[in-house]
């Protein structure tokens, strides 16, 4: 895993927003840090959608996309009813692998509040290792945006 | 409690769609009972903001509507990737105490998934009981419509 | 279903330690209402384990338990790392559903937090009714225990 | 951030297990990956309260541990009703953050299920940095044990 999701909106080309629930909030009266893998997978699955491959229809179709690494970076809280723009980039593709990054920041405040990264497998039904999708492979990415 | 929310969205003069998280399914393949009540909790709190009075301004003016009592029948399952319609109404109200229905049902499906019950007190932040506040009083309940 | 679980620990014949997890509070720094219907199926599995039937084994017997409805009353706060004993009974067996009661009490303090029930159905691998097995009809009941 | 948890459990001075819940499976019939933050937070807390040190005691005592960051290596999955032990050490410690590795391992499989590391900051109740305890510094940590 490469840790280097960028901190500006325009190096995302897809962004998907989330309202945080009253039972994401914990004790210290801001969202659990475990509420944000939530947030990340919501988030990547709208992106899926919206690029015309619902993850249930890919699912149907014979691979699954299970979690290998996750990492986030919590920079500042999040709290009860903020809508949290997630935005989402693939990172980077290898055979049976690809990685994505995330930026997230509540709407009404202009920073960073948690940027995170996710390495997926993809696996057929019986959990062996299968070729990344070519439409995933062709996607935009977080790193190539950085650089111009 | 009274457990009788109304099968007919008619009924009901709020509507919120909620989309089924993956983290939400367990190993039936079904969304987990447990997760309903986040819908619940979610789809009351978008309806109280849609009447202008958004649950954290609420909790900021001194008073708090903690769940007393819950009750779901759960009818049909829920799947992965569904887009749940959550109906929600008022049913009744007391002094200090008042509570919810609610009708769940998939957009692609005409059938109830499930019906739901919360009771709430209405207490200030020392936790001492309140009056229902009179907005919420005033509010169409799934009961009067039911009768018409 | 008939919510009447007793308010008496001897009258049940089994108890189940769950100690609250930080994750599990809310921004009223308390446990939020959903988290306990994790508490009673973590103690309904516990139970099923200590009867010599683990569940995983009835899922691996061609049965599943999926709960029908649910109801909570809760009546005292739980806290992060409160140590609560779930207290649980079958109420009741029909041919193809059964209920349980349940009874929550903080370690430390000697009062009820919490009543509930669930309703199970019995179904088989393809969802079909299927008849509640000997073993469970023939639990002590939380009723009979009362009465005595 | 040192990503770099031992895969060896005698490289960690303690030991919690956690009882994979029901609610935790996903629809893969696998444990999901963001109750994996739930387990590491569970077995932390049990290890402060191992060490005379409860978390609620220490929050009641003026300071708190929020996470500043997680990362998660999943390498076999877990099932529901699976006893996990989760191994915890202190990696490193600064003036003001500290680091804890974690390693998981399903009881009956002599084999890593996962590892994983979380960074705390040391805050106030007003949220500004403080010192971290010294008794929190002079924990064993997992990093010595590997030289060993």
């Amino acid at each position: 895993m490469r840790f280097d999701p960028p901190d500006d909106p325009s190096d995302y080309p897809y962004v998907h927003p989330v309202r945080v629930r009253f039972c994401e909030t914990d004790a210290m009266a801001v969202v659990h840090h475990a509420a944000y893998l939530a947030y990340l997978e919501e988030s990547r699955v709208a992106y899926l959608r919206a690029l015309g491959h619902p993850y249930d229809e890919v699912r149907a179709g014979g691979v699954e996309f299970p979690v290998l690494e996750v990492a986030v970076s919590y920079r500042r809280p999040l709290r009860f009813d903020d809508l949290v723009d997630v935005h989402v980039a693939l990172t980077s593709a290898r055979a049976a692998t690809f990685q994505m990054d995330y930026l997230l920041r509540a709407r009404d405040r202009a920073e960073t509040c948690a940027t995170a990264v996710t390495v997926h497998a993809v696996v057929d039904s019986q959990g062996r290792a299968a070729r990344v999708p070519a439409w995933l492979r062709a996607l935009p990415r977080s790193a190539e945006a950085q650089k111009d």
